[in-house]
């Protein structure tokens, strides 16, 4: 028989239990530890400094969540305020923002009493309370501002009705609660208030590089414009560096907010503009207007990127973004996006972006570099696809010749996709072998496109390849999504920033034109039906003409995965690094990374399935 | 603040607890009460009786398993006996029988303490202690016969290094340890004696019908024969019902093992003959014998089939498998599988199968259907692929035309492929909508073929569409595996045992050949290689000519999923029902079962990772 451990502490002589006394006790004991843990988080919550991230979750700003981010325990703290508390909210976190199979934290109130619960919503919107509580409430504090609520989340909690907290954008979805509730079941997720928010959670943890004594600031910002009143605006104004402003090197940006507009400003950028021209024309006002002037699309090259969630941007500190000196342009365009869907009117904003630069040059200058597909119709998506995959290729071939033999060290990354696009993910692989992920969104939106820092930097290199895979949802449409640059066709891009700068500007790839061909006539031939494969035809028009059908669209997908590529290894967008780029083999893969197996929470033991009642007086009553 | 729920017993006086003690207090609680749940679970261990379920791991029968299953516990009860126990043992599970990423239950001893723990074997196959706990110790006991160990695993654990025990075959490992174990880390998993039993483990929960007075019994079995000294030996032996038997129904059937050959038999069917031959030569040998008359081909129509671990078969009590009477054969041929692998010679054996039959017949006669893919070489699997899927159809239009508006019910199946088969399922799909499993196999061996009872009885009607897929391993072929009789080709079928008989008897399909030329055709054309696709030569030799790459293994694949099918529905393998069944569009399902979510057992709180010491008192010292 096994021995028995003796026990270490015997907090009470122990008469003969029986099985099920023994069981009854045990729960008694842990759900006196859940309460007596509850209080006692409650005396170390963590105050505000605590949360270094702070984003408002709809337009009127009435919800502002502030968080941060524990790798060491895998878990979020939320710091939720609610400005004009009526019977309670909802805020959780959903695959793409639906409130369907949505993961939610409920406050609730009947009036009198409050409660707080985890609960998930089914593929019809009904709310159950979950089995397994992962929103931890740690406390709620009233303040003149509002109620304060504290709680934490695990980042995977196993539980396969919880949302998985992984890198990239996160959907962060609320409703507020504007009648007594007398049950979680009876609210009708469908009638409430409620909105969504995109962020990215999981904000690296970087330490801030020491700035220097001689830093100076310029801010480029809107000149008090008054924000129309439409719920989608890309304003654009044109800045100008001083005359004869020489090189210095961007070593930090961050946001400029006018006070009051925090919900209303989207995201922002700053271009600079091409140094073929002398100079480009004034322009203050909305990007789309027929009055902006054509030079103005010649001012891309991005400087400084904010989206809401964000914070300040810091340059690794061996490293600067070079802007000013000869060879570079005077001319700068600031793009702001603003999302009003409540269609204030009269607001004025004069948000922007600061710059803070050195004229003592860091070591390196940084420089951006574009992955992924080459904007051509050869890469197209069929029709009513939930996920088809395009994928786009780095060689080893071109960064053998491009890269330095000390390589180079990527820390940020700029996903890019058009209105199809859902996952982005570029994986740096060696010798055939996958090595690591350089960036990788799972939930990627068009509609959140921010530059990100890398949790770790990155060194690619000679010979490395950097493949870059999109994930597109093509379900609305009913012809064929080419690549290229209109809205309605697609992209695959991570622009990633990196340092020492090179003179490779772009590595990406499309499918050998001669092997698309060939599928043009084996479609032909294979159906029963006309596809005109006459040469006089453009790919677009090839593409719009296939019936498309499970094997059309299984062969495109084996075509893509097989045949030899286009490279485009190149110094600048015209311009390629001398060799042989046509029909190159695609990269071989013979070691995938894993898909990272979630870690679960260590149990706590059995956790209540009921909710926790709050002491939170009287709620209001209309 | 959360109000604070009143505990409902207070055992102690609650001094005011920092967080630490708290957690520490609690983690002793678990720990007191994990014990005392081992000690309690000792006192009601299940006796012998409790596990009804028994075989031999060993060829020699030194370790032998026996187990129950608990549905609503979702678990199994171990009963391992060790008759010559030396320093411990392993037994486990993995996915195929390997001993790498295997998940075991491991009893050690260095001669003077012993040891029981979960573990896991990583790719190398070395030894690690599992995190989490999930062989459970209930006991160990002492007998004249050896140790008893005995021991509970939930059938999900939830732990990504667990293995899940699911329906269909199991295939559990066990290893020897000859000399005393220091450590757990020090054992090479190589060097052991160690081997491989396959058992389906979940045995279905069935309520044995009630038997008829009148019910006699007849046995097939070997005249007692010497088990010839080789590993693997087919033996057939020829009996012969009594001239003018009436027909009966034959209700029941068990395994009749000569005692001390228990862990040679491996497996045993009982075979009618074709009805069309009047008699049938006397044979008693091996089957693979050039002296074998050939007529015994034609005895192919089971009767009973039994494979290790499998108990007593039962019909259901409305029907029973007719055999005697006019228009059947009085023939019967036995096969038995003798799995020799130590080469013990001499060995006399006299096991085969009882049959339980009646005179009194039951309301309906119980048939045989044949669903799958037919014997043809048109369905192929290219070289060198891991897990290539094929799938056989029974259409709606056949099940339309064949089945009775009441419906058929299916009670068991017997799934079949040749060597490289790794998985089988079949579905029932209703109005384009998956509805069933009728039965599944994700760990399928072709050295595994039992006619398994359903744990649900599947009602098939009029209009449903039966989808039987097939997953083929064949990294170890250099050319493509065909359909076809041989065992180097392949099979994809599941024989469904049912009632009320129909005429129905082989209700499978394979691809349009017309659109095999065209695939054969496409590949000529778009690669760079000569296929020779004249019509001269043989599908097989097409086959084999191809010069297989991803896109010809992908447009195969592509294919097999689009292409229309060639339908037999047939009264017997020669006779169709009348219809078209050429060129028959695929059915298609709009709805797909969903994969279960595994049940993760209760959290009993943290489990120790420490292995739990045994009093075994000395161990044996060599």
């Amino acid at each position: 028989l096994p021995s028995m451990p003796t026990s270490s502490s015997k907090p009470c002589p122990c008469p003969s239990f029986k099985l099920r006394e023994v069981a009854s006790m045990y729960f008694t004991l842990i759900a006196v530890f859940l309460v007596i843990l509850v209080v006692a988080l409650q005396g170390s919550a963590p105050r505000g400094s605590d949360f270094p991230y702070k984003v408002p979750l709809d337009p009127q700003g009435l919800l502002e969540l502030s968080w941060n981010v524990s790798y060491p325990e895998q878990a979020v703290h939320f710091q939720l305020l609610i400005r004009d508390l009526q019977f309670g909210l909802l805020f959780g976190m959903s695959d793409r923002g639906e409130f369907e199979n949505a993961d939610l934290a409920v406050l609730w109130s009947n009036g009198h009493n409050s409660y707080f619960g985890d609960a998930w919503s089914d593929a019809k919107g009904q709310l159950h309370m979950d089995s397994q509580q992962d929103y931890q409430l740690l406390g709620a504090r009233r303040a003149p501002e509002g109620l304060y609520l504290l709680f934490r989340r695990a980042f995977s909690t196993c539980d396969p009705k919880d949302y998985l907290i992984e890198d990239g954008t996160v959907h962060l979805i609320y409703g507020i609660l504007e009648k007594p509730v007398h049950s979680l079941q009876a609210i009708n997720i469908s009638a409430i208030h409620r909105g969504l928010q995109r962020v990215q959670l999981l904000k690296p943890n970087i330490t801030i590089p020491e700035l220097p004594s001689d830093m100076k600031t310029m801010e480029i910002t809107a000149p008090d414009i008054v924000i129309p009143s439409q719920e989608t605006t890309y304003w654009c104004y044109m800045a100008e560096l001083p005359d004869g402003f020489p090189k210095h090197h961007i070593i930090m940006y961050e946001p400029v907010i006018t006070v009051g507009n925090e919900a209303l400003v989207h995201h922002m950028e700053v271009f600079q503009c091409a140094a073929e021209f002398d100079s480009f024309p004034h322009y203050n006002g909305p990007c789309d207007s027929k009055m902006k002037p054509d030079r103005l699309n010649y001012c891309r090259h991005v400087l400084a990127a904010w989206a809401m969630g964000a914070q300040a941007f810091y340059y690794p500190e061996e490293a600067g973004l070079a802007f000013g000196g000869p060879g570079s342009s005077r001319y700068l365009r600031l793009e702001i996006h603003y999302h009003n869907p409540l269609v204030f009117t009269g607001r004025r904003d004069s948000s922007g972006i600061r710059l803070y630069y050195t004229a003592t040059l860091r070591r390196y200058d940084a420089g951006i570099m574009e992955l992924g597909l080459v904007y051509t119709p050869v890469m197209a998506i069929p029709p009513g696809e939930d996920a088809f995959v395009l994928t786009g290729y780095c060689t080893d071939k071109c960064t053998q010749l491009a890269l330095p033999a000390a390589g180079i060290r990527i820390f940020a990354s700029q996903l890019h996709t058009h209105l199809a696009g859902r996952k982005v993910v570029t994986v740096l692989s060696r010798d055939g072998r996958e090595r690591q992920v350089v960036n990788s969104d799972g939930h990627y939106s068009p509609h959140f496109q921010e530059i990100r820092m890398l949790k770790e930097v990155v060194a690619v290199f000679p010979g490395d390849e950097l493949i870059t895979t999109c994930t597109y949802n093509t379900e609305d449409r009913s012809r064929a999504t080419v690549g290229g640059f209109g809205i309605l066709e697609e992209m695959c891009v991570n622009y990633v920033h990196y340092y020492p700068q090179t003179q490779l500007e772009l590595c990406k790839s499309a499918v050998d034109p001669g092997y698309l061909h060939r599928y043009f006539n084996l479609v032909n031939r294979f159906n029963d039906e006309e596809v005109c494969t006459c040469p006089q035809v453009s790919v677009p028009q090839q593409f719009f003409s296939i019936p498309w059908n499970t094997f059309n669209r299984d062969v495109l997908k084996s075509l893509y995965g097989f045949a030899p590529i286009s490279m485009h290894c190149n110094k600048s967008s015209a311009v390629r690094f001398p060799g042989k780029w046509e029909k190159q083999p695609l990269p071989t893969i013979t070691e995938r990374l894993r898909e990272p197996v979630p870690r679960c929470p260590p149990a706590l033991g059995p956790q209540p399935a009921a909710p926790v009642p709050l002491n939170l007086g009287q709620l209001r009553r209309d």
